[in-house]
């Protein structure tokens, strides 16, 4: 019996080795050590690697293969030392809590996992250096302009890559919507200079990491592997490429993390390490060969229980529990296992590709005390770092709720820098559609805007035209172009971060089928060989188009250097017969912006400013270069956003 | 020149006194003291008494009479000190700071005035003794439900006082809906069996005091002396009488005050003490005798200005300034006579006539700091007492922001047990009026009420159906008489104070015109003498009022003693199927209400509410009787809703 066993072992072990291989790659001579002999005897460890110098000097590794819960692991490094040893449920998984200490250094090291009654297995493991000091991951801030890509949808910079033999969803077609359409990271780096120069300075593509699903895995959110890219999207040197040609222009590059689920082929679904890394697990074991939407407890999408006093616990379990779709299991980070994991392989991606910032899916969907460890053990390594979290609440108190720094009533503490401001992007689209009344149109951001004095840090929290799951903001605005002009230089001048959706420069539009993900996230034209349209070039593209380019490139490039809008006092005047001025002030800078919504040149009286000490002052139009002087009366010729500028 | 200015002042006197008679009506002999030979020269001293043993010992009196600055004001009091005398810009006013030191004891004394060149004058003065401990001035609060009343139209009790010689406006027309209907205090007071038998515990009746307005004065508003109850409502000894029957009952009298303005026939206005006792007052006085809404400098009805940090100086000053309409102008609390004047005014009314809280007019629009300061001095000297405020909003974040013990950032704190839930009320009616949908119906409630997170104390917040400024509950639920029992049962378990609005509950509409607020403020029937229906015997009402009328005394008579409804814990489920339930629960005790919007009959799944510890209980109908048992399955007939309590 216990040869056979073994004989099993062996036989699985090498089936693990050989498609492992990527484990494997080189042998290195660290400065401090002997050179370190390499194995990769075992199927997988994850983090797959770790770094020297944390604040946390605890590690957690995941290790897996067959029956390894009956191997003792044995370390011999300097400053690496075993703490405890956690058995799964599953024997095929075996967690092991490392302490790193200050006295480590970096370099490579064997793991020698030794089994009573059958050979050992070695796995080398490095510890890297830090690239650079912790204090130098600076996270996104509202000196930013975010360029949000739907990856699969924006370039496909490397035709080989299109579909990958071993992966579940094999054809690439764009003629459907919601199918592959080789959109890569190649894609986003050969076109850096054209996100950078007009004027985005990071950027958030939504998720590339593998999404190995028999369909529908474009958009990236049903994460197979959560330490691997796509390979239709490219490797992790892409990503790392991606990364440091950004930082070399000053870019941030922004990671779309999930914590919340996974997708339904993640590796581990096939041998889940506890009875609870999922929830409503056994649900899913009872009925894992006919898994359909039937079957599947999903969430109740109640999001206001995780702050509602009076929700009742069973509908509280029925959101945070319920998975989001049939296709995503939910992780359940009250197992502390899987919540460990998540905190190190977030840090892993940050610490590997030098990230500028994370926005964190669906945030209200997981354990809500999780994601406050999650995102305080994230800033407790990298404290200028930025995190991100999508709640989408038009309720400013759900907002207010999620930010750092918030005066909760239950005592809350998210640590997270910034949560998404749905409400004022729907006031926006409302303010714009909204024919002028006592309640009606410019009131509804001027109203909107005073909330503001309940947020912890206004200008941290974040602020779209629209985004991947939403009607283009084109078309929210029932396609025109003045009014998406006036929502985009509002959006721009604002005490926010703000995102702007790939496309939105050439008024990309769903009006076939209004809010269609697959319509949303079309093809960027000029993308593809063969592509008719250019917007790269601007070949092909209609002057519209052209103009709304030279727009948002002029108001950019004016934002990105311009403190005032970063960080500048705001004030604002109650709108008055279709107009709305706000101004950003800080130092020997104001910025001035005017919402006009009306047709006729109507005269602008100026002394109703005087506070802002503006008058008599030359003034500069962003837009227009032209000069004026603020006197008493400003002349507004057509419907349309004004900004000035002193500083020009 | 010496002689003539006295006579003339002496002239003026002999009018002032034949005037003010009622100043000079006894002799009293009060127990500490010699006699006192009682005086009244002076045309107006405010407050017209005052009380030993309050926590602030200071009192400041104004004293208005020609030329009265020019005089030197004694006191020979034990414990009774002048500490000041302000003169004011006019001549006829002094303000004098009174200290009343703990020695002093209840009694009356003499102010003699003394001019260098003419006669002194005399005013008696009276500190009389305190009726009750501080402590038992218990303001209303989440164990009560409060009628609201608009005097003019409830019942016509002394058609001897329907109109009055000396007053502006001489007609009384029932036909008017914008005329005096009658109504008064005594009508009030006649019917407080109706109203205590109904249920309620508290009644607000809209503002009693006088507004000599040429028109429309009937909603009292508009007050023209700020210590004389309306002689068309009645006399301070009516007033008082209503009090004390109200107490016998045990029910609260609730003052309807207001801080923000006074009437334009206010007998100040004709001899301003100050060149800043009303705001825009510059303005008033050049246009005093064309003074329109055209010369008024209104309000800029920009409420969000009190708490948006980026509101512009003018914007601030354009809402806290400008008047609310032409016919109201807007009283500086700014100026520190105004402001204790205010204060003072307040405390002699809750003293005087005991009450059992104070709703606020226009909360907003007043100085926000003085608000805070005059609820505090309240509050100081009436720990228990209520004061409720209204700010017409239904962004939750307001509601909060005046709330006493709001966590707000600008460190306001407002000193007001109570705010107005106009959120609430609106996602009620909407609740109740839309289909069912994923956003819609149910789910406004259910989420609206997730907002009470954000609340110091939910249970202090007043709720109410509809009130004299909205168009009529039954009105806005579009005439459907189920979803308006759903409104009412809702309102009345929700952790609040409840208010509803008289008539309400014989389902009194303004669909003819609504919203329109002569309609909405209809006569009660039986109110007045020849009424050929009568509310109050039910003679004339039809079935549906006659079933209202049962159902809400049912109602309210259960929830006066719930205590689980005034102070236990709420637990609520999100909606489904139509079908939305809560609980409230204290001790022993479980309520729960159950709405039900499906015309046919279905089967709510009980096992759904098992946390709430009902399995296998006996439950009774609040409004059948019909005793239930909690199982499995509760079968709901038809739409409505179901009050069920264990208690009964």
């Amino acid at each position: 019996m216990k040869t056979s066993v073994k004989l099993i072992i062996l036989s699985l072990l090498c089936i693990s080795v050989s498609c492992k291989q990527k484990n494997n790659e080189n042998v290195e001579i660290n400065s401090t050590h002997e050179p370190v002999k390499e194995f990769s005897d075992i199927e997988r460890v994850e983090p797959p690697n770790w770094w020297i110098g944390f604040e946390n000097t605890e590690l957690q590794l995941l290790v897996k293969h067959p029956n390894i819960s009956a191997s003792i692991p044995e370390i011999n490094y300097v400053g690496v030392s075993i703490k405890k040893l956690n058995k799964a449920d599953s024997p095929n998984y075996l967690f092991i809590d490392l302490d790193i200490s200050e006295t480590a250094k970096a370099g490579k090291f064997n793991i020698t996992f030794k089994f009573e009654n059958a050979e050992d297995l070695v796995q080398t493991y490095e510890l890297k250096p830090r690239d650079k000091p912790a204090e130098d991951y600076a996270g996104f801030d509202s000196s930013d302009a975010i360029y949000l890509i739907t990856p699969d949808r924006f370039v496909n910079g490397d035709s080989e890559n299109d579909t990958v033999e071993n992966l579940n969803e094999k054809t690439i077609n764009r003629a459907d919507d919601y199918a592959r359409h080789g959109g890569d990271i190649k894609g986003i780096t050969d076109h850096l200079d054209y996100i950078n120069d007009l004027g985005f300075t990071a950027i958030w593509p939504c998720p590339l990491l593998t999404n190995d699903m028999p369909r529908g895995s474009y958009h990236g959110y049903a994460i197979t592997d959560l330490y691997e890219i796509d390979p239709r999207f490219g490797t992790l040197d892409a990503y790392k490429t991606l990364a440091s040609k950004m930082s070399e222009k000053g870019m941030k590059l922004i990671m779309d993390q999930v914590a919340n689920h996974c997708g339904l082929e993640h590796w581990w679904m096939k041998d889940l390490p506890f009875k609870d890394w999922v929830n409503y697990q056994n649900i899913y074991e009872e009925n894992i060969n006919s898994w359909t939407h039937e079957t599947t407890v999903t969430s109740n999408h109640r999001r206001t229980t995780n702050q509602d006093l009076y929700a009742s616990k069973k509908d509280k379990e029925g959101m945070t529990n319920g998975w989001f779709v049939s296709g995503m299991p939910d992780l359940n980070q009250r197992n502390p296992f899987m919540a460990q994991y998540i905190i190190q392989n977030s840090i892993w991606w940050i610490e590997t590709a030098g990230l500028g910032g994370i926005r964190q899916d669906t945030y209200p969907y997981p354990d809500k005390d999780f994601m406050s460890h999650w995102a305080g053990a994230i800033m407790n390594e990298y404290p200028n770092f930025s995190i991100v979290g999508e709640e989408w609440s038009y309720n400013p108190l759900l907002i207010g709720y999620w930010q750092d720094g918030a005066n909760n009533r239950d005592g809350y503490e998210s640590n997270l820098k910034s949560s998404m401001d749905f409400a004022m992007q729907n006031s926006i689209v409302e303010a714009l559609n909204e024919t002028e009344s006592w309640d009606k149109g410019l009131v509804k951001i001027y109203e909107g805007l005073a909330n503001d004095f309940h947020y912890a840090t206004p200008k941290d929290i974040m602020i779209f035209p629209d985004n991947h799951d939403m009607s283009r903001i084109f078309t929210q605005l029932k396609g025109d172009i003045i009014n998406t002009k006036m929502a985009l230089s509002y959006i721009l001048t604002l005490p926010r971060t703000p995102q702007i959706y790939y496309g939105t420069e050439i008024l990309m539009d769903d009006f076939e089928k209004p809010g269609d993900h697959g319509l949303i996230r079309t093809d960027f034209p000029g993308g593809w060989e063969g592509d008719t349209i250019n917007a790269f070039t601007s070949n092909g593209l209609t002057e519209a188009q052209k103009e709304m380019q030279l727009y948002l490139k002029k108001l950019l490039n004016f934002r990105k250097s311009s403190r005032a809008i970063h960080e500048g006092k705001t004030i604002h005047f109650a709108p008055e017969k279709g107009v709305y001025v706000l101004f950003r002030i800080l130092e020997e800078e104001t910025v001035v912006h005017i919402i006009n919504k009306n047709d006729q040149p109507i005269e602008l009286d100026l002394t109703r400013f005087e506070e802002v000490g503006l008058a008599g002052k030359s003034i500069n139009n962003v837009i227009t270069g032209e000069t004026i002087v603020w006197n008493d009366m400003l002349e507004l010729k057509t419907k349309g956003s004004i900004i000035l500028t002193t500083k020009l």
